[in-house]
């Protein structure tokens, strides 16, 4: 069987774990890896693999995988789909998600390529179980509890304070959709700790959230990439009340995203030219396997 | 808008609910009732409807909503497909799944309709999860522990033993996928409840499962509709071990396969002709509502 040839865009966190979850997917090759560097301080881990700093060098490519941040998304995937090579992303801003698939559906469509979109755990899995959760129970209220984990967003406003050396913001649930802001720092010499801690904690980022900023020696030292996700609904199905659905993963987080991003990548070749969101596509076309067998086995 | 028109076929536990669920969705209208003794000890709450001993009496239905036993479902089906009218069952047979699905594919394409089948909790919205499951862990052991919950095929298979007058089989999940079963039985007058008892613990239902036999002055006064489902997997996303994933509900079960049935038939008229499991369907499709107003709200 013909293998899907992808390339990953980007090297870091997740493009890390994207090439590890494509070497343990027996229906994918990598053709090879895009970073702007090229092979300039190539890690001795992709040595093996063709490393080039334009997707247009590498041949035949079937999909190629955006590990790049969530802002370049767009422009990347434009002039990817206009190679007429599939794309898939974990853009994740979940207010911008609906503008960029007007974006992207255009580009796919002149591309006659397809284009899945915001594939990652929330928005991306997250937002399958939302909707199914909201079928099964059209009226009631579902809440998602974020972690405890990193919060890449909040961690890169900390580090942007005046004063802040290194910093770490974890995303605590306490219930409800409700997260408390756990902020670890390293001060720079010379600066007063409880101005630093001020601007942070009034910072747009913060400011409408309970924040606690803790100075430390190394937030190096506390760093892990563990996340979580704690959904639950209680709702109406029909006019029967208090039913009661919950969604919980632990799981490392670039590790999750990498995984979720093959698996759309071989989605994506099961699509007609256009730009999709995981809702809208059938949860079958994400596994590896035949149609029957997957039924038989798993329905 | 054109509200969809749907048919109950059968007007047992899950069609109550499924009168229910199309009365609370907005975007549908409820056609009539299809029962064998059409009109005959018609329940009073029905009364406002249309109510037939066969569909070819009602008017213009888009989707008939199949509630009658697993065993009678592709016979049903394969009638109404043959009208041009869609249908959706529950059909819980798992090891059936696939050759319903090859029967019902031919009798959809040739009535130019759409059948969606197997659509309740499980199989249903459970396989949808399981699914998701695998292809965010592709390495890895799923369980699903079903109850504590009324099992209906074990309850029946109670029912046919000599001695037993009224029965209640009651699913306990232990864990890893294993049940214990809790049989709640009226004894005949006249039968030793030592040999009724030996005689259910050594039914092929029952004999491969941990099986108390309890004997009750009534049955009835323990019966309770709610059930649950408890799914774990732990496992590997590309080559990053122990991710831990959990879906968990506790429901009101024939309300919730009705509210299913009645997504499913809202999703199977945005489908080309054929027959579809619902993880051959994108999620959206199950949902209310405009396109871009879901991904905005819920992705």
């Amino acid at each position: 069987m013909k293998k899907i040839r992808a390339a990953v865009v980007g090297y870091g966190n997740v493009g890390k774990f994207a090439v590890e979850a494509i070497e343990a997917a027996a229906d994918f090759e990598l053709v090879g890896i895009v970073r702007r560097a090229g092979t300039n301080n190539c890690p001795a881990e992709i040595a093996c693999y063709e490393v080039v700093d334009d997707i247009t060098k590498l041949k035949d490519v079937d999909v190629a995988i955006l590990t790049a941040p969530t802002r370049s998304v767009e422009q990347y995937a434009k002039e990817i789909l206009a190679l007429g090579i599939n794309t898939v992303d974990s853009f994740d801003i979940h207010s911008e998600i609906v503008a960029l698939r007007r974006s992207l559906e255009k580009a796919a469509k002149s591309g006659q390529a397809v284009a899945v979109i915001s594939a990652g755990w929330d928005p991306g899995s997250d937002s399958v179980v939302r909707m199914m959760f909201e079928a099964m129970a059209p009226k009631g209220i579902t809440y998602t509890n974020f972690g405890p984990g990193m919060s890449m967003g909040h961690t890169v406003a900390v580090k942007a304070v005046d004063g802040v050396k290194a910093a770490l913001s974890m995303t605590i649930p306490t219930g409800t959709g409700i997260h408390r802001r756990m902020v670890y720092i390293e001060l720079e010499d010379g600066y007063d700790y409880n101005k630093v801690a001020q601007a942070i904690k009034t910072d747009p980022y913060f400011v409408n959230d309970e924040t606690h900023v803790i100075a430390v020696e190394s937030v190096d030292a506390l760093k892990d990439m563990g996340h979580g996700v704690n959904m639950t609904r209680k709702g109406v199905s029909g006019k029967t009340q208090n039913q009661l659905f919950e969604f919980n993963m632990r799981i490392n987080n670039p590790a999750l995203t990498a995984q979720i991003l093959v698996c759309a990548a071989r989605a994506s070749l099961r699509q007609m030219p256009g730009c999709y969101t995981m809702v809208e596509i059938p949860i079958i076309d994400f596994l590896e396997g035949e149609r029957e067998d997957l039924i038989g086995r798993l329905v």
